[in-house]
């Protein structure tokens, strides 16, 4: 659907030139072929991915070759046409067929966004292969048009808030590469730079697997946005110190009372937000809103393999034998959230009437 | 003093078997050297490396060769010994050798002890080099001494606060290697682990420079005391989650009014324990007090090189070009802190009644 992620070559990887202005970091070609940015390999090179079977999408989403919680929802969507080709290939019964889309659902457990796609376009099935690649692909334009409106719903949230140019705090990447394209969090920044609002960002590095420092360093300095890598440890100091006008960041899942579920280390920035009053702002498609969980507390924690935190590429950072532990995310209460942007509206979690279970519903 | 620090040689640097007992991670040996840990080298290898002139003081400092705040006090202490050594060798004049200790006084900003422990012996140069010596010396068993009564007094606390076994959150490194030997924090964790009282330790693996995964868990591991090595990113979430029963941190400066500067990273980890209700100790040397300073605002944060952010080791962390900015502390307001505890009493500053602007006089 976009010129940028054609592919050189059948073998399922391709590098393309950074030089390329458009940024879809999923995609799908008809009839059998979900094609990704592979994110591992950024920034040394930008390499693309084709993927024609449940078991390689698994291992692209576990391994975050694809990753971000938009991004994820379309993978899920994308994920139920590779699941139901790959079934005509190979032969599959319904059952197997389910079976699969299950694997597919539980690759990675805390983003709300997978489990949402996938039931999206399976529901579809049942009226034939166009009828869910239709649905897949009108999903996946829906996302990619909700990053630009998120962007500036953000945008005038912020500009309403504080005088610019602001300086934004922001943690892992919720960009163009966490999403169809554009993104949230920096899609909200992106607003703010074409504004002329941005002063720059402050990009967390997000230890262990470096998404700050590899991809959203990336991708501002691909925009020409200025930006300023800081180690993770930094980020409540310099709100502190009054160095942030406003934190910005994604969502893995939202909980009906405005919990959020976000990349670990999201948290500390909120509680050193609120006892500077610097708003935490966070921006994410409604797909990330999942009302069946209650609260924070109901939301499963991915803990990751112990080797990313005790490496970094092939450097050992701790001792042999060092014990370690990797939870992915962490739990932000909806006291501590100025404001939740998505493509269709403003809550104000802090505010919310009906934090007690409802899912809030506070018109912007 | 130790049997530990004798090095093989001349060439000013030998490895040593890690399976000694002793470490003491700073020491002298008559008339004109300081032997130290090479804390660059750790965990791969334990380096001592011979210093002779203030250049190669100067140098390890800057480095962090030798660091932590109590060992940088007695760094200072033996650097008056060290210089005047070579104002004997090379017939420095008074003024060449106070313009030395200058130099050597602003090898790093934050540390309060680097400066103490100048000024204690320097005011005894003009008794002769045996008095200075004697000064230097007695100081460097003073400190020694001292981890051992901050680690038992801390212990105290801690039993009085929580039940054990418990787990401890700790940030950076404050054991043996930042001291002369035994530790602050990690002096309170080791005099814990003694009584039975130690389930685990959580380690931050403290970013960009590693002392949390290089150094600390090298050090349990060689004690065999359990540890958890986490991304600094971690801990507060998981003192929200109830998984930490009392965090215990160092202090490179401790102002009049109780604030405390430490290693980037230890405010959010303050932030979280405040908000959830977790001790937050101090443990630390009088000698990290400067009561000439008022308060956390006028204690100066070093501001390190950039590529310790974006390289770690040989490994590139982010795009070529990336900017970066690298506070190397943050300040924990006072009334964040449960309580600090030196060799000679335990101070509550958010209970204190001298916190605009006197030092905190609270008998333990």
């Amino acid at each position: 659907m976009s010129g940028h992620l054609r592919s050189g070559g059948a073998q399922g990887a391709a590098a393309v030139s950074p030089a390329e202005d458009a940024l879809r970091t999923i995609d799908w070609r008809s009839p059998d072929t979900v094609v990704i940015v592979d994110q591992t390999c950024l920034p040394a090179s930008l390499v693309l991915r084709e993927l024609r079977t449940v078991d390689a999408l698994v291992q692209a989403i576990r391994s975050l070759a694809v990753r971000g919680a938009p991004a994820l929802g379309v993978a899920g969507a994308l994920g139920v046409l590779v699941a139901a080709a790959q079934a005509r290939r190979e032969g599959w019964s319904d059952a197997r067929l389910g079976a699969e889309l299950e694997r597919l659902r539980v690759a990675r457990p805390t983003a709300a966004n997978l489990s949402w796609g996938i039931d999206q376009v399976a529901a579809r099935l049942r009226d034939g292969t166009a009828a869910a690649e239709q649905a897949a692909t009108e999903l996946l334009r829906r996302e990619a048009d909700a990053c630009h409106a998120i962007g500036e719903r953000g945008a005038d949230l912020l500009s309403s808030l504080r005088s610019g140019p602001m300086v934004i705090q922001t943690h892992c990447n919720a960009g163009a590469l966490a999403c169809v394209e554009w993104g949230t969090a920096l899609g909200v920044v992106r607003s703010l730079h074409r504004r002329g609002l941005l002063r720059h960002v402050t990009v967390d590095e997000t230890r262990p697997l470096l998404q700050g420092a590899r991809l959203t360093a990336w991708e501002l300095a691909r925009d020409g946005i200025p930006y300023e890598i800081v180690v993770d440890a930094a980020g409540p100091g310099l709100i502190a110190a009054g160095a942030v006008d406003a934190v910005v960041v994604g969502a893995d899942r939202i909980a009906a009372n405005g919990d959020v579920a976000n990349k670990v280390g999201t948290y500390p920035l909120a509680l050193a937000a609120a006892r500077h009053d610097v708003p935490f702002v966070v921006a994410a498609p409604e797909s990330t809103f999942d009302v069946r969980v209650r609260n924070g507390a109901e939301i499963p924690i991915e803990e990751r393999a112990v080797e990313e935190v005790v490496t970094l590429g092939a450097v050992r950072t701790a001792p042999s034998g060092a014990r370690a532990r990797n939870p992915a995310f962490d739990v932000t209460p909806a006291e501590l959230v100025t404001a939740i942007v998505t493509e269709s509206r403003v809550l104000h979690p802090s505010t919310c009437p009906s934090r007690t279970g409802a899912a809030p519903e506070v018109p912007s």
